[in-house]
């Protein structure tokens, strides 16, 4: 059985007297095992760290952006393998995998910027002979702690930059699926990046906790579960650290009367299912503004959902795969029995579903629910799964007061044509990421990602403009020169 | 005696069955009392803040910005009372509260800039038929908590803008000194700020510890000393807002055998002294390179200070009036002390310097020690006093590591007139604000003010740009138009 | 009779051997002579320019700014007197006056926020111990040549924000009405504006051949007709200078059939007829596409028009006034007979319209001209009169290449609900400022405002951000210091 | 005899029955010859550039983008033989062909983060319920003119720059050394540029005079010398272009005498006699503050030029290489012997060197001149030849005064320890780049080129933040929707 290690100062390190078993979840069988770290081998990785720091500051900007425009051709040329590794830990099917990839990698590209990115605001003359300017600075050593549903993308939402602005990292992907984190760390390695620049620790809550609490750890950001997100965001603040730490999600698309409806079903199909719905994205509520709405949404989503079809990874043709373990499996299922127990409709009911071949697989189909209320459990809570949940309202404030009400605020959508209605929505809806038409409005990687209420902890959002002010403190600098010795001294040294 | 009320919805409000003597720190005297308010008083103008926030939100940012403009020609009208004001309860010199309310007025000025400094970013065709745009939206209502070492300025470094940004607010100024700054909020309101949106309580820990907790409150921007900034940015966060606390600091100047001596000292004198020292961008530590550099800096620094003479307020020809309290008195006066026990020079001695007609005043004379090292109590703490020390080094890298070794990273200075010295200094000094040449390098209103280390905890610095951002919220929206039937059906609908 | 001089050095000088009358357009009598500059004028006033340069650029922005805010009250103050010099040169009706002058006030406001406008880029570390930074100093002396349609507002697009980045002014307004010209730079002296910043000159060709081939005037802002324009753009090139001349237009709306026509119909006639379409962004043409569309608009558009009054500047019941000259009255009929001729309805008629005690004024009522075709001469020219012309399309496509096809692209709207439609417009029409169901889409302040094809010549847009790049010059400076001499020497120096 | 043709709409074109020999400079000898476009060929290019122009702007900017990321990795690979072609007939040493190259290299980099360089600015309710946003959309086709001096930078200076922004590109190099050029043309369309975005001429007048003037062509961007770029700029703008036309040089440095005299001898050594000198940001003329500086620069001067080699580019050992014509090597020699006659002194003379096996190249050696005085011809002029003119002044003010008087003003430098001397020179002094101990203070290409005086014709400096803004045009968009219809209206249809 593979054995699955740490990358600390450029080295494959294997050290860890406890382990914990890397299942496939499309065959239910553990065919590796990753190594936990202690908090001995967690301060080793900082004390590399640490001691990358100093040159990798002093590195022109632009030259740390030719790292991350080599690493770009390497996570380009070795993309087949990126997906086969996600796949096997983490069940998403190859396209779906290319596409978090992709997702990846853009913001690899947004990091090859650097140099713009980077510039400070200088003033000529803030008083008489005096100027002042700023300068963005980076942190020091920072870490990551990233979550099992995008193994590669996320992680790349936060190194490339930290690192692009002159930040030494440690890297805690999840432990349910780190290969292809890993050997994602390793190409950065292979494009030129100093050893000791990155650092990949796989671990479990004593490794968190030594990010967490060690001095040298400068800012933490964080994807993962609300509570996680809270406590990570209290521990890393009270440990003298700044930090972003990203939690859930519930997100809604209102459909109003006059959107196109069979664009938004084809657009709800990918953005409910797509991935199991093991997305901080995805959309798991759809709001019809008017029963005309809904029955017509209803009909066509049970109709286009005839097509899906659930299966392993390295089936293109598959549709989306397993969730991540049996106990998920066992919480989603548990989750539309009790909407069906609390008065919803099971319209499609993906419970149990047939995979030929895959019997001991992690596997849920995808489900529709008609007939949702907020009091619900089902909506209350994020399901992580490949569930549509349907609620009905018969006016569009009805639609923005459910959302607004809800503790999450991460992302959301509207169906129409109407200009006008798409401008009031998105002006006044309590959310961060807001799509007109768009179910999925994942900010492109040169803008930010970021939820609000209870979905973000922390001021500034992930990658894009607000990730380089993340990763960055600003000094300035105010400059007067008290003297004009050497240049009028020549005047009187020469005087004729 | 004059009764001290808070401002609540645009009327001035006496409530509070507790109040709390307001001192003259010149005569001694209790000359006025301020009422601290309860927590019920305080949720009463939360509530208001929170009633005012939907229109003032959708009031276009030039109508706001106007506010302030109007803001701006009160605050020069009444420039007089104000400095008055801040004179018979801070007790600093006339021109010094003049000093201070100009960069208040600064502060304001950036803010009339609004429309611009909202601009988010625009990005055609992030996709095919794809357009992304951010919004920079306001919170909701925010708090601010002041010191009393500048009653009009760090106010203003917060309302303005967070209230030019679309938020309202609610400020908590110091029980010491609180009229000034309860008047300038009355000329906000002159200046036709609608009631609601700015809301001034005076109190204490209750009424702090009510906004910490407080759900309605977004975001808490605080200054003050470092133990207090702490435990304001640890509960604010815990309590689900965004919060930015700036605390204490020990800002060291390097002089350079280079120097300018005679500029130098004549920076010095004013950084070291201005306002008895009660800033936390006072310079209150030369170190001196060299010994010939310290025996000059000492000798001139002890003969220029024989001309500063401390008094009362509304006599301009003082330089710098008394502290705050009998107690900081003590306090200062003990530090010297100390200092002198640990093996320190008081090369002039400032302890209980006779005022004429002020024999109770809180009174402390500049006062110069030399031979400081860094294990003397006086060298570690902030003295917050009209005390500089001289620590004496034999390299500027003997130098730097003093201050990047103490706790404190606010500001920092260098004397130099050589442009290699000026640059490595600003470069690697781990310190926010850095002076070449300029002993209070306090960023301009258009630039952000913070320190680094233990001198500020969050992310984002006050005021300037930083400002802006930790007023608002980001929302990222992602647009596609789903089909063309309005503009292509007209063109069916008239086929010939 | 009023002479009107002009404003050099601070001073009004009444220089010149040449006049001409300045009409009062509503009685058609001349009440006032303006003195024409000669070459020798125009050369002392650029003398004076050119000699208070050096100090004024060496004000600190925030000091230039503050002379902005000083002005911006003055303006207010005296808006009445402005608006009245306006009404008795120009002719427009008090509240249109009104309107103007708070769009100028708008560029004031603008200019007061300088130091964060100016301010340059600054890279750390562009190679080993290498810095490099960007300033925008500015350029000198520039001019402004403004048009009579609106004397208050143009110059404001020019003079603040020049002067604020530090250029010292010469205006020529136009001949017709330069008395509310000539009286802002007055207020603008009394805002503290040091002498010979600003200097207004008025005059006619010599006045502006003079300052196109003056070698010390390095810039030259336009705005007139597009053969001036143009005339203007080639010969300031040809010495030397950076120009930006903005010149004719002609304005199309798009009505699509599932606009709100009420509305449409209620802007379309403030957009056509207001300030009697004397207005390089009035609206002139209606597409209506589709013959329900173009029906509806006639009709109601017909009955809107039965309402609106023109009249004398002084009644605020008027809805417009007079037109500038008698020969402009003579052209702008000569348009509407021409159409008729060519085949169009004229559907209301303002030819020679009864006002009751102004029987020499030069009145055209509103005018709304159906059936117009591209072929129409009325149709390829500005008339820049209150005429109104309706062009019938079938389809938005052709709609568009109508608008297209013609040589101006200033400014352009569609009245449309439809996201799509709105987006496809904005996206692809060749024209510079676009209205989504906005008729007049000036850009605000902060934005940028200009045309393209032959609507402006340059490269940069006049005031907001454009309007800064305009006004400087960047200077990019690279900065390594080549030793550490003094920095390691002293660790030389003194070993221990 | 190889003959080198064009390259239009993806296709090696050898059209053209004109042609010009091109001869190694090393060896005099003609080995290839280039075709000169007639008018129809380059209108053939123009047409095709604008078929392509629809689709390329459509084209999502991370995806034009990403042609450019693997356009880098092309000429990374292929960079030894684009050298080789430099070598070949431009005669530059291989070394230094590929810092010539790597300098272009940076300008793709640069361009591959187009998706964050043309963000427009987005502002929310500009007026209630108003937003208004701008947009920076293609100009069209636009061409390039480049020189023979850098014939891989220069013209990825333009064309990346130019492309990414969503323009096609006709680009017309130097009819002397154009493989390189057409080489690079060629890798770009191998990294996935479509074809007819952009297009090569060969050419001379014909091809010039033909991109001046067809209405097609919106913009040019011209490198060469300053009578050239006069013309191309007044042709351009006369024919409705933008034009941005870069010129001579005469770029002086200040040696001061606190300067680090080693580090300047260094320095100047390669600025003065780098690529021949034949750069247009070449040191040559050295201005020595005061005798003692002069004679210690003069004396370390002429013992460092003692080690200087000249010869053929593929020999790595050699410092620089040919002058590029016969003409331009007795135009250099000339000057050389001018400047002997007016009374300079050739501390070290160049004229007719020996260089082993190559006796029939354009060789000029490094020469060093003293006492030259600003009447003679040579230092008047720019000689672009590997001569360094020493001018001997009393203060810095003479020197600066030299500086400015100069007709050019593209670079300069000053040589000192000296804070306040390279402040006050670098903010008063009239060039455009400004290097403080870097003596080619060429900008990086995240920030601009360009110069100030009779070196740059335009607004707009070249490549960098300027060169986005000149190869874009600012389209502003005002919005609002009218009425709440669809979003209220579904609120009355559902009344309950």
């Amino acid at each position: 059985m593979t054995t699955i290690g740490h990358l600390i100062n450029g080295e494959i390190v294997n050290e860890g007297s406890r382990s914990q078993d890397v299942f496939n979840p499309a065959t239910g069988k553990a065919e590796k095992q990753v190594l936990l770290a202690s908090k001995q081998t967690v301060e080793q990785a900082i004390a590399c760290a640490e001691a990358a720091f100093p040159e990798w500051r002093n590195t022109p900007a632009i030259k740390r952006a030719r790292v991350m425009f080599r690493f770009k051709e390497l996570l380009e040329q070795h993309a087949d393998h990126i997906c086969k590794l996600i796949g096997q830990e983490h069940g998403k099917i190859s396209h779906d995998a290319a596409g978090e990839l992709q997702r990846g990698i853009e913001n690899v590209e947004f990091a090859c910027g650097a140099p713009q990115l980077l510039k400070g605001e200088h003033s000529r003359n803030v008083g008489p002979g005096i100027d002042s300017w700023s300068e963005f600075q980076p942190l020091g050593v920072v870490a990551g702690i990233t979550p099992f549903n995008f193994p590669a993308m996320v992680p790349m939402w936060m190194f490339p930059l930290a690192i692009v602005c002159g930040n030494t990292f440690i890297l805690k992907p999840s432990e349910r699926d780190p290969s292809s984190t890993l050997y994602i760390a390793q190409l950065l390695k292979e494009a030129g990046l100093p050893d000791g620049v990155l650092n990949v620790i796989n671990g479990d809550k004593e490794a968190v906790d030594t990010l967490l609490t060690d001095q040298r750890i400068k800012a933490v950001s964080f994807v993962g579960s609300t509570p996680i997100a809270e406590y990570i965001y209290a521990t890393a603040n009270a440990n003298g650290k700044r930090c972003q730490a990203l939690g859930g999600a519930k997100n809604h698309a209102i459909v109003m009367p006059d959107a196109d409806m069979d664009n938004a079903v084809n657009q709800l199909l990918g953005a409910a299912f797509g991935s199991s719905g093991e997305r901080c994205m995805a959309l798991s509520v759809a709001v019809a503004v008017g029963d005309e709405a809904g029955d017509a949404l209803v009909a066509k989503m049970q109709n286009a959902m005839t097509g899906l079809s659930v299966g392993a990874y390295d089936n293109a043709s598959n549709d989306f795969g397993p969730v991540i373990t049996c106990q998920h499996k066992d919480k989603v299922n548990g989750f539309i029995s009790s909407a069906e127990q609390q008065g919803a409709t099971i319209v499609v009911d993906g419970r149990n579903p047939e995979v030929e071949g895959y019997d001991n697989g992690y596997f849920v189909g995808a489900t529709l629910i008609d007939g949702v209320t907020p009091e619900m459990d089902s909506y209350k809570a994020e399901i992580f799964g490949p569930v549509l949940q349907v609620v009905r309202v018969k006016t569009m404030q009805e639609a923005m007061k459910l959302i607004d009400d809800h503790e999450y605020g991460n992302g959301t959508c509207i169906f129409t044509r109407d200009g006008e209605a798409a401008r009031y929505f998105s002006d006044h809806i309590q959310v961060g990421m807001v799509g007109i038409n768009v179910p999925l409005p994942v900010p492109v990687a040169y803008h930010s990602f970021g939820g609000w209420k209870r979905s973000l902890f922390g001021d500034l959002h992930a990658y894009g403009p607000d990730g380089v002010r993340f990763y960055t403190k600003r000094k300035t600098i105010t400059q007067r020169w008290p003297s004009s010795g050497v240049r009028e001294g020549v005047s009187f040294a020469f005087p004729s």
